[in-house]
């Protein structure tokens, strides 16, 4: 039986892409989707305006022209960075009802419009690789991974241990920039998954306090510890690893530690649906 | 008429002070207020533990105990950097009524100590300069303008545009670490200033939508922004500057922009006294 092939529309709520990745990702799933997949990079992909990928109306406007468009099963964001935070608020509105039949997929910055979505009980959102990924040591992994999950819901592309909770994964620091603000989803009774990159000992520390200080916060399952990359050095030493202040902060505040995860700024970051699974 | 000397008493929550800052600042206190300051550098300041001055118990407890010992007018923090937050909710318990008879003094990452002590009704607490502002070039102004407030309250030092207003002071990375938690100071009616150091453009910009989305900092009367220094370069150029950036957010949330504030991570520094002023 033939199935319909499965749109994805890539667009960048926050950073260019270099046309250059993006040819490169294109050729990847032609090889390995012939049939099955089309994948459209919105021109604003590759806009530019100052730090962004275009102005935050351009941005805000492809996103929403691919949300609500139904030829595509799948949003898969281009790259994080910064900038998504800028468009959050005006694009939910704005959102129909074909918006929430297709799955969204990124991470880093892209947590806040993760966030936003299922906050507002979009069913399909999921955070793992981008297609800018594909420039990472061992990137062609992530996109294949990415692809196994949009198209097939593969298991194997999913992180190990989802089994049996509802989880969300976050970036530390786009997840402490939405605390207090109307884009904080409800996470209680959520296994909470954080990572990191190119942040200092100090930050992640700082972040886990703010974090865990939230009492809303506190009503997750439990955190688990993803990876904390290029780590800048403290000056002095810090003194303790990421995972010593994670579980600091969660004997403080009484947030169950749950261990690691795997997800993490790299190729064998796997995918976390948010909420429970929801296979097709 | 003679006065019973000041006794000022250093303490230092986040990061160690290097003895010979120290020395320096006691050289300047000395040949300025021979008979009226007494200066005690607590030898908590010289502790360390990683990135610390000492373990947080050793931290919270020099500050609980220059805080609640009466011989002292004021409590001046020694230096910034990062840390307390780890002792800021293990303290206010444990101040006395002796703690509200004085002054507190700092800034940068003593933010979180000065919003948790307004937030309790101390009513002497000012945002301005460290004994670690002697390392600048010109440190021996900041040192000269704390002590001129600390001694004499005097109105020189202070941020030139306080008159007829509620003003609050704080590091924008500091507060924004606040929101949503049980710290979070209530700025309703406050001018807020704002000021950051070391952080990039793409990072003010996140700061600035954090706390302008948080629904009780709306009710500040208005934003003024004080100095960003040693921004590290955006790759690409993040296209605004920190005075767009603010009028930015400042614009789309309501909040009135009232222009800059005379405050920064540098020697020209001035003090401001949080809520209304209260000269002696």
């Amino acid at each position: 039986m033939q199935r319909k092939p499965l749109g994805i529309a890539v667009v960048a709520p926050a950073n260019r892409l270099d046309p250059e990745l993006a040819s490169r990702v294109m050729a990847i799933t032609a090889r390995l989707y012939p049939e099955q997949v089309r994948v459209h990079v919105h021109p604003q992909c590759h806009m530019s305006w100052g730090h962004f990928a275009g102005e935050d109306q351009a941005r805000a406007a492809a996103f929403v022209e691919v949300a609500n468009d139904p030829a595509y099963g799948a949003v898969w964001f281009a790259r994080g960075g910064y900038g998504s935070c800028r468009i959050a608020q005006a694009v939910l509105p704005q959102l129909t009802e074909a918006a929430r039949h297709k799955m969204y997929l990124g991470y880093s910055d892209m947590g806040t419009l993760l966030a936003a979505l299922y906050a507002n009980k979009f069913p399909h959102v999921a955070h793992g690789p981008m297609p800018t990924d594909i420039a990472r040591e061992d990137g062609d992994a992530a996109i294949r991974r990415a692809l196994a999950f949009l198209v097939d819901r593969d298991p194997k592309a999913l992180e190990p241990s989802l089994a049996g909770a509802k989880h969300v994964a976050f970036n530390i620091k786009t997840l402490g920039c939405l605390l207090g603000t109307p884009l904080q989803p409800d996470l209680s009774g959520h296994v909470l998954m954080l990572e990191d990159v190119s942040e200092y000992m100090y930050a992640i520390d700082r972040a886990l306090f703010h974090i865990t200080s939230n009492p809303a916060i506190r009503l997750v399952a439990g955190i688990k510890l993803g990876r904390c990359s290029q780590i800048p050095a403290n000056d002095p030493d810090f003194g303790q690893s990421e995972v010593e202040v994670v579980q600091h902060w969660c004997q403080k505040s009484g947030i169950p530690y749950l261990g690691r995860a795997d997800i993490g700024h790299d190729s064998n970051n796997k995918i976390v649906p948010f909420g429970e699974m929801l296979v097709a």
